[in-house]
């Protein structure tokens, strides 16, 4: 196994919460791991200890296994993501997968793609939960070439963390470029639009550094095809999730009375798992997902209907520019 | 709409109840209405109610929502199901679905269907909720063409009724054959595995009747073909439901034990929404479905390892004779 399970840490906090039934909690890519994972606990801890395996998707900390089973759990370990401060029925147990994926070739690389005509002084530094422990090399890297590094703690996040779909961290940072470590795209396309700084994705899985303004253009058109085809919509599906990290309930009631005063239908849908087949009963013309801001996003070309973002409805309604366009985060909840 | 949906008993029960957030059930089959019947209740109820849909697959009153959308629901309406007495975090109204499809026709086809040379003198009557509310009609018929006619109440089951997985009812009358009124050839084989004596399937919807000895067959050997794939296995997945009417918790854990005792492996894997492919990432030899009986026998095709019952595990293991071939109900569950 790749990754570093911390086993000995999960027996010891069995034991000193005295936990009798676990459940494991796991994103898909770490899922096939899991069947030995359990055996392992088992094996080291007592008989009457049941240590269980949550086999539905788990897409990151905002979905916590804590209300299942019926109140029979008395310990979730949650691997691969942190915490993001909820509040849980049972004690959570956060096993953070550090990345051991070296950080200096994807920066160099980014540094080398700096255009010295745009004068770059400041950079500010932004990476998720799976490279922050490098945060400091990463600075060190950029400080040895001259710049001057800044970062800021967000909402509940650390220093330079963008975490789920809570981007704070970056929002205040004056800088003239923002570079951004990870693998994923989404980030840094939340990067851009909460900053609208250039910004450079360096990819410590890849080795490599890319310019995201080309994904950024694409994703703004196809932004802006979904919010016009939304303005032509009578009827609207508010999606929420009962996901308590990804449950905005009160921001679905709102957007249900903005829509009212606005003359048009609207209907507010539950979703454990948010996928486009659930939408197939319901003849609504148009969707706002109130959950995962990443599924509007990411998954956009698998709904039939055009899905948009509580923002991208503003738009839709005429109460919001397109100049001021922004991504969705999550920072209310109901798991607060 | 053709289903009565009681929209005035629905209202009147939100203003007793003082209820402000109702959450609406749906089967697959009824969920093309769910908006309209929203706004229908919306429109009939004070402002600050606020009706959501669960867009959630929902399969039985095995499945109810109280715990949906994190305690904000004061009122679940479940459409079409009727009550397992479960207890639930808020109070549940059932909107039955009675159906007015003609029970004379296949009735008195399934009476023509019987050989005279078999000398049935007492028929057994079970029928589904939704045409229980012609029994009396059901037994007269019967009645008037000679036979003595049987039934039973069952455990939470009134006379007569199948409801779910629970076949109670059936299982210890004595009569020569059973008249199944009902659709499904699921029902009507568990009411032939438990009784072991001719059933006719009297279906209102086509106004015919049907020998299910057939499809019994069938599916016997369906059934033997994964048990003998089973035999091989080494490492078994128990499933279990989180959802509260479909949880047998004890059960799993008692199975555990028991496989392990044989000397193979098992683990137990929690999922909500049971499917082929949230299995996937488990290398696992076959699996035990503790959750809805149903799936083990009416989408076994779907599932590339074999998928058994608890019965069928026993005979897997050998503490069960094939002559004893028992379908699995769900009687004692973790909503009681």
């Amino acid at each position: 196994m790749e990754y570093d399970y911390k086993i000995s840490d999960i027996i010891t906090k069995i034991d000193e919460l005295d936990a009798k039934n676990i459940m494991l909690q796991f994103p898909e890519g770490l899922k096939m791991d899991a069947v030995e994972i359990a055996q392992q606990i088992e094996e080291n801890t007592p008989d009457d200890v049941n240590v269980l395996i949550d086999a539905d998707a788990c897409f990151g900390a905002c979905d916590l296994a804590d209300l299942k089973v019926n109140g029979h759990i008395d310990l979730v370990i949650h691997f691969a993501h942190t915490s993001l401060g909820l509040k849980t029925e049972c004690p959570i147990m956060f096993i953070e997968a550090s990345s051991n994926a070296e950080v200096k070739p994807p920066i160099l690389d980014a540094l080398e793609k700096i255009n010295p005509e745009d004068n770059i002084k400041t950079i500010g530094v932004i990476t998720t939960t799976q490279h922050i422990h490098k945060l400091d090399e990463m600075i060190k890297l950029i400080e040895d070439e001259g710049y001057t590094v800044k970062t800021t703690p967000g909402i509940t996040t650390k220093p330079g963390q963008v975490l789920g779909c809570n981007f704070t961290s970056i929002k205040n940072l004056d800088v003239d470029m923002i570079i951004y470590v990870g693998s994923g795209d989404f980030h840094a396309l939340g990067v851009k639009l909460f900053t609208k700084k250039p910004v450079l994705l360096a990819d410590p899985f890849k080795g490599t550094a890319r310019d995201i303004e080309e994904f950024y253009d694409k994703i703004l058109r196809i932004r802006f095809a979904r919010i016009i085809k939304a303005e032509n919509a009578k009827t609207f599906g508010i999606i929420i999730s009962s996901k308590k990290g990804q449950l905005r309930y009160n921001l679905a009631l709102n957007l249900k009375k903005l829509i009212e005063e606005h003359g048009f239908k609207a209907q507010i849908l539950n979703m454990d798992y948010i996928s486009p087949d659930r939408l197939l009963p319901f003849d609504l013309d148009a969707y706002v997902m109130t959950a995962c801001p990443r599924i509007a996003i990411d998954d956009s070309a698998m709904y039939k209907k055009p899905v948009i973002t509580p923002q991208e409805l503003e738009i839709v309604l005429g109460i919001r520019n397109w100049d001021d366009y922004m991504m969705d985060e999550i920072i209310i909840h109901d798991g607060q």
